[in-house]
């Protein structure tokens, strides 16, 4: 009796009208999370309060469908998806009267939206391919890093007094650097330390020099990766897919020639010899 | 005599003169749009009402010799270009004294400058890839939408008593937040949030992280495709008007070599047996 | 003896001494022109005063050199950097007393540092990529400006009289529209006009978004453009210098290749027949 | 003995866990710079003393390994990283009790973090690219220069008397430009002066245009030499490694294969010849 009601939920699974109801609620608990920000009158608080308890029933369903119709069950909480979709689902069933933990209950019904990701696949490979990025530009990343703290710990020596507000300690400066790094308002920063230290536009622009150039290697990096896949991808598909004949094919095809010539050759030397003999 | 007008008018539509002509007039039109925002004499405003009658009159002389000279006319008005164009001419038509309309008037004038687009076949071209792009970048953006959309709910549910003005609400929210994706004073507004929550440049860092990831990976995805548009259209460009043999050519060219020698092997063979025979 | 002379010119033209010496009296000539912006001693007023005589009567005979050792007088005008060397050193010798054209002569005498270019090769082929690109990059140019145009006019028609400072007319909306463009304080802009029309982000946001797309295809126009030069001029040279064989030379091997067998089996099959009729 | 010594010192050098150690240390020597810009208590500042002399004798030991089993002791110091190195250790060592230069001491202790470069591999390579990449974009950044000096020429004898602290000499005329080149308040230095000269907007857009385009060369040149390198690498790797045949392959091999019939077909002649004869 358990494998037809798996069956059956499987089925439900992959019926496309249920993947678009799914997505569809989905978007309406992001249209509730939206509304709530705005002043809403209490008639319309009391459908939120509805539409919330329709929504955490509506998920829980869904991974109750989806975790059943699994067919391996242990394996189905080693995919980050799922642990993602668990724990929003059963931190919205939390019950929460404590007025400090609703901010809480707030902020974990808004990541339901992500919930977006987890069910549209193709913005699950956007999601991915960015995570399988960041250990490819680790070095660049430590790199830049070690820059950013070699900064921030000379200037908070040398600029503390100036405006400790800035440079007071080496996480404030980070802060502030990263500010630079992004031209805001970086002269004002800059005219005030050069009022104490003429010569310091020498530490701003080498810093801005230095991450930009960090900055650019990574990006490099990222897009010579991408077209590289790309290419590589497209040419085997090229290759297999379409069946057209490579250098290689080429090459084995000439030597088969060769080795046929050549049998022919010794074969009418052979012919030759024998009618000499004859 | 109706199909002599056509042809005439066929002929007109495809005089260089006349295409000049149209050109001619369009900058004529953006010219007088311009010279309106100027503090002009009465003299000079009453010139820009009789050469305003003269740009609409020879704008729907345009448009019907373009209609009349078409072969299809239910076609005609299935490309956006030709609806374009007739609501602007339409539009200008209409007599407007009402003080309110005169802005909107003015507006529709100002859009006869975009005429220009729909006359210079190499602006449509180029017009045409933008709407052409923007599917293809379709998950893309709607990743980017899921992250201004979480982090707009998160800041006006956080910050929203700190600024009302910023974080009032989740419009409000979508705004500030494309504000410090430009960079423009983000620090007036990480600062003003700080003070309440210190932690909270974590929110500002990580959507900055965010959405210029995503941005990178929305260039870099144009990027490809046009390379890859550009590198297949010269190869086929290539490979077929200069009738260059590719590797499938020399591919069956070798398959054709190894069969004549194959059958030049038979005939040998056969000879010699012939003659044994013999 | 003119010939004589020519030919002297000339090898002093072509001297490597010759050139290096013009370089380093451009580098003095730069120097100068950076010391006159600091306040200085009349000692060295003085000196510049004699140093600037030089430099005027060394470009002077460096000019005449080349001139005279140049074998086609009327084809040396059509270059566009001797016609700018030529008259940067006549604008040079005109003597001004006049204190209000002292500015203008200090500004000619900028325009020295320039011949730098003119000068070093490799800067020359630099700018020159730089004016080749232009006429590439017109329509997109042409749209852009069309693009600033249309809002420029829109802005003022519409904002006007809420600052006329930046919305004064039509070219003034248009410098302030590039602000926009480098997201130089846009939002105090944007906030201003939101107060009267609530909705008025949709025009800066639609901007931002057109200016920026028409931007990107700009630049990946030259990049794909450099990039196809690169990679042209890089097969050319491989192919051409290093006498590496191509497809089409594989091709017109096997073609030969074909016809020799032909034959053969044609003869062998003359052999057979001639054998049987004996 | 001495070499019973270095060999045993080489071992301890190319041995991981001492590769681990001394970037342990590093990271610890980070921490300790990082601790010291936070106010702390006599006891920490007591244990911060101990840790840095620990540090000081650990780098001047693991420098001494490094030295002792070098085999080339007068190569050692022409190798950048090695005279690095020796630099941190040895202004590490100088005792210093002036209170001004206490400061100096500890900027040289924060440059013992880039000795991170100096250990890993990965992060020296990335250095190296960018030393590397320096002279090629020689030109751009010389041509970048003589754009910022004729500017900076021209904005401080015109715009002087405006604003002296953004355009007094040459020297702060070229920080100011930095300063529009990353649009930060570019707008304010506009507007003031262009209620002196209304036309100066030219000076600042052209400068915008020049810089912007001579960067984006300069980052063009960048993208084309990686992607150049790249595919020039994964070409030979894959010629090389994988011994995969080219096209100049397949030429000899074809060449080979005419030869063969050739012959083939001469004896054949041979043969008919000598069946004539006989």
């Amino acid at each position: 009796m358990y494998e037809t009601i798996k069956t059956r939920l499987n089925n439900l699974k992959n019926n496309k009208a249920f993947e678009l109801s799914v997505v569809a609620v989905i978007i309406i608990s992001a249209l509730e999370i939206g509304a709530k920000t705005f002043p809403l009158s209490s008639g319309a608080v009391s459908v939120t309060h509805v539409l919330d308890i329709f929504i955490t029933l509506f998920f829980l369903f869904e991974l109750s469908v989806r975790f059943i119709a699994d067919e391996n069950k242990k394996r189905f909480f080693t995919k980050g998806w799922n642990i993602f979709d668990t724990l929003v689902v059963v931190i919205s069933l939390i019950p929460i009267n404590d007025s400090e933990m609703a901010l809480l209950a707030r902020l974990v019904r808004v990541f339901r939206v992500l919930r977006m990701v987890s069910v549209v696949p193709e913005l699950r490979v956007l999601i991915n391919s960015l995570i399988k990025a960041l250990p490819q530009l680790g070095y660049v990343i430590l790199l830049m890093f070690i820059i950013f703290y070699i900064y921030a710990a000379i200037g908070s020596f040398i600029f503390n007094e100036i405006n400790p507000k800035l440079w007071g300690d080496i996480a404030i400066s980070m802060l502030t650097l990263f500010r630079i790094m992004t031209f805001e308002d970086w002269t004002d920063i800059q005219y005030e330390t050069m009022e104490v230290y003429p010569m310091s536009w020498v530490f701003y622009l080498s810093f801005i020099f230095f991450t930009a150039f960090a900055f650019l290697n990574m990006v490099i990096g990222i897009v010579v990766n991408v077209m590289e896949d790309e290419r590589s991808k497209l040419r085997k598909e090229k290759e297999s897919a379409q069946n057209i004949p490579t250098i290689e094919d080429l090459h084995s095809e000439i030597q088969q020639l060769k080795a046929l010539i050549i049998s022919q050759q010794q074969s009418t030397n052979d012919l030759t010899n024998k009618e000499h003999l004859s």
